[in-house]
């Protein structure tokens, strides 16, 4: 009810705030008798910390993940996955001189609405420092995925408003990675950078969109009416911190063209039939096709800046605000992991989903 | 589970195939004593009807809603709302020579994957014909959050890539319905206009952009973390048919912005504190400021056209296929009342929620 | 959230009030592709009718089940079905006169105390009325768990404080159905039906206990650890109007059992090993042995009785009442397919759930 | 969907097993800014500890409750409340020697059956160690509801076969502590007591039943119509390891009264109307009447005794078993803190949910 559960039978409820004792969370759903490789999920975890992505906040936090329960030996048991995920580098004095101060942009105004009270300590529970339990949950049902053959990958596709040319094929993790920006157009990535370096001498921030490709899928995954596959990926992206909009297939672009330019004709493949072109992103009515599903994220540029702006504290003076602290000119980069965890979270979900229709 | 269902507290669950005996729905959760207009109810219900906006195709059908339960004397008892719609026009005939042919860009093949067995009249569920019972539905909630002095208007926002301009203040329902195109931008509703009956005579299909604005809103609904207001009402308009994309305040124009750009600053408003302005959408942290909440849903051009289309049949024949009977050149201005049926469900939703908070 | 639904992936959501147009369900998450036999569905469906179980009131209500969506040709397509009763039989003017009065042990002062608004007329939604929706829904439960082997009966095992032996062998429902009483202890059942005619006048009413048994399960169904069978189970049967209370395998007299009485030994049986005993009644931890599943059911006397009582109406008057109109002396026997359709929700919704397990 | 989770707005989900490294939960919905008294919450934690109701296991373990999110300096944020407990005194050895064998009356044998895997250490997650993270929730909720004037109390009403009679008042926690076994009536104590003391000669076991008052509630509680307070009640208690039954009100002797004997009578109370008697248990229609609330559980003998039982392992070989370690004759008295938490959440569940019709 109160928000804090993603999925229906892989669920993932995290708890946590930004400097509490810890973050973590409690997968259930997940099957039993997995074999979790606990090496390739903390790396995945480690993907989203500062510095995995260069140009990020130097806050040097480990992340280490600590399983509590539903695992013995590597091997999942059918029972509550719980994990936690120390706080280690909780500067709360950070935040003490802004305590009563509403930042521009920051959710502290809108919690402090809802509830009558928060953890003003970074941001609480409203951090972006929630989402590391999503990556844990999201690299686990990314193991699961990968032993049934179903890959999942996202890059940054725009910066700052510079575009990038989509890569010809999809690209692994590990390539998206050598990139510092997790751009995989040099020629894009370049100018990007420099866009970096000057916004940050501006004490300014950057958004961008992330692009996610989900291949190897099976034909028949989403849930008519309300979950439709599209449905269900728009409200995990949507969930994300900063997140702005989200489109698949032929997205807002798709809105321009006419039927027969959009359609995608059905033939044969391999040794049945799918459709030959692929502008509908993998989805038909809800359910998956069989061919990739492909979906792009926009963010907004980073709320806390450190360039001088107005604002008023809660007892309505005015202030002049210029932000101190670790803060990234961009997190786009550092999106990305987050951006497939919940895919992956999504997809696995669906594809229990769809055991009862076996 | 099965995805027929939408809503935490207040929930609506739909059912019925187009060419059935009836569609319909189940309102759970609508507060009790609430007095129903019933007259303006149908009225919104037939917004949605065809003919409603021009252009559209001619199967004349009443909609009219039957209510069985949860109401007496136009009175709400807080038990369920049950309500059908007969399907009056079933031509089941129209179906029966495309029963074991693959449309393109349709959801019969997705269906049959998912299920093994599918109702292929009309599309069964996969039809269109179902977002009726979500505009009915709508209707109530509306009726309700303007109870509350919240008011929910769509409009076209683009058709067939014709852009128009943004109202200079929020338009009425009234307003929007003096345009057949439900575009308040004469220049860009004449060009529209021509563009689609040119593409007509061409049998093809146009696709377009509606944009949804919420005034009237408390701060203070939405819930973290997974179900923050923008997540709802991604999901909300994502499962409406043919959409591909959502965006809401900066939207994907946000990505490309700077932070001091993008940040609304807080000052004094009224008699207490707001965002003085709302690039941000009306929403901080998945929860609302107290600012209109506005939103852009893209949706992709009608998949069934006359025009000739190579595709294949369930045995892998190839066809050439010429849909006829009564197909819309657009729908998107009849996807206004649906649009504004999924916002009040869920806006509505979270009004109840925060109920919980008090 | 409302209560209106039961079931997680097997899910009947009911609706409609008691004098309403029509009383229904929906029932969501039933498997695709199953071919229903409408004729023994209707057959269930009357067991529950006045006028079956012998001594009952003489409402005569055919109870015509119609559904709505679903189903095409007998077969079930992964879709809501959707199904209503007619309530021919309306006389509100029978419940005019006590509109005002608070009936002794009736739910409508709970009603106006919950939702400041009631209907009044015959208990509303309060009233049994609701449980021909549970019966169409169970009925269609019970032919796919036939499919699967399972089979559910249930019987009259006590009546006015009459207990009949326990049958040797598990009874069918035609066996059920040759007694009256749907007691199969004839000695017991002669003492009962002795027991109704005299209290019937004397105008009063009474109560007794149903059993169940479930057999043909396999091993393996039921959830940790709130959701074990018997937990979900006893919410069932505590759903029904007028239950009080609930054990299944050793119940109530197992708190004065030691273990070495109580514990079922393991040992070979069949092919491979079970418990050689029963006392648990099926289950373990809260998932099933493979072994038969029986519970009883307590129900209280019918509240509505003919004699005269005191009570108070709405302003405080006090009131001498005589409840006139169509009244059973007991409900027990008509109450057996209503066990009977909970049960088979209940498991089917286990056994759909232990697919993921696969 | 997998059961760890009990409640609908307020939502205690635990994980754990008994030998892993923690047991724990997270509870969501608790309303925002309550102050939580930490010394009360682990005292009531202790009470189901064993050596607070004496005869029990020597196990020494603290039990030391540690939150990691969802309060700052005691107060509620209405955030998730993730708290565990740590696993001081897992000595796994004790259990590998049984590892194979399926001791009488145990989960081991259906957990295997349902996952294919399972933790064999204790009982795994079958143990009733996760109990202890239901009575942290419970503690919780029970200091809310005592701010709310609601009172919640449990007793040992039967052990091993000796009834105690009623208490003439409802006695309070500290008055049912007084008795090392939890049962307020002295004579039948000292009986019991002698029971326990030749049965554990025996290495033999005892069931019992614990008996729930809930006074101090408001009318209007509880959902219709399957989320009736008796319902919710039954699932919670039945959930509980070891229960067998359970029954409300006149519960199973009300089947053997007439309707004149049974039915309560409405009246003047206080400044308004109320039943006068309380045969229905306080709730009617599945609604709080504004009576107490009053039920039992039936609790089985514990299934480890030490006495020799035959069984076989899971090779199919017959095993003559001495079950060692520390297992109590009863665990009826700890059982009465669970049973208080569990009434605690479900009633709290109901208090909240009742929000929605103000």
């Amino acid at each position: 009810m109160s928000g804090n559960t993603f999925g229906k039978i892989l669920k993932i409820t995290t708890f946590g705030e930004s400097h509490g004792k810890a973050t973590g969370g409690v997968l259930e759903g997940f099957p039993a008798g997995f074999t979790l490789n606990s090496i390739e999920l903390q790396a995945q975890v480690n993907r989203r910390s500062p510095g995995a992505a260069s140009h990020s906040t130097k806050r040097k936090e480990a992340d280490i993940v600590e399983f509590l329960s539903g695992i013995a030996g590597n091997k999942t048991l059918g029972t509550p996955i719980a994990f936690i995920v120390a706080n280690k580098d909780a500067r709360p004095s950070d935040y003490e001189k802004m305590k009563d101060i509403y930042r521009p942009s920051h959710a502290d105004f809108t919690w402090e609405k809802k509830y009558g009270i928060y953890d003003h300590r970074g941001g609480g529970r409203s951090s972006a420092r929630e989402t590391v339990s999503r990556v844990v949950a999201g690299a686990m049902a990314m193991q699961y995925l990968e032993s049934q053959g179903i890959k999942i990958v996202a890059y940054v596709k725009a910066l700052g408003g510079i575009e990038s040319r989509q890569p010809a094929t999809i690209p692994t993790k590990a390539e998206v990675d050598t990139s510092p920006l997790r751009c995989l157009d040099k020629a894009a990535e370049a100018k990007m950078s420099a866009l970096i370096e000057a916004v940050k001498k501006e004490k300014d921030s950057l958004g961008g969109i992330i692009s996610c490709v989900v291949s190897g899928l099976p034909a028949g995954l989403g849930e008519p009416v309300f979950d439709k596959m599209q449905a269900r990926l728009a409200a995990a992206m949507m969930s994300i911190n900063a997140a702005k909009g989200f489109e698949y297939g032929g997205g807002f672009a798709a809105a321009a063209m006419k039927g027969s330019e959009h359609n995608d004709v059905f033939g044969a493949a391999g040794d049945g039939i799918a459709p030959l072109t692929n502008t509908a992103g993998g989805i038909l009515g809800g359910i998956t096709t069989g061919r990739d599903v492909f979906f792009n994220v926009a963010f907004k540029p980073v709320s806390s800046i450190g360039k001088k702006q107005k604002t008023v504290d809660n007892h309505g003076n005015t202030i002049d605000l210029e932000i101190g602290g670790r803060h990234d000119v961009t997190v786009v980069p550092r999106a990305v992991p987050i951006v497939e965890a919940m895919a992956a979270l999504t997809i696995m979900d669906f594809l229990l989903l769809q055991k009862l229709n076996k």
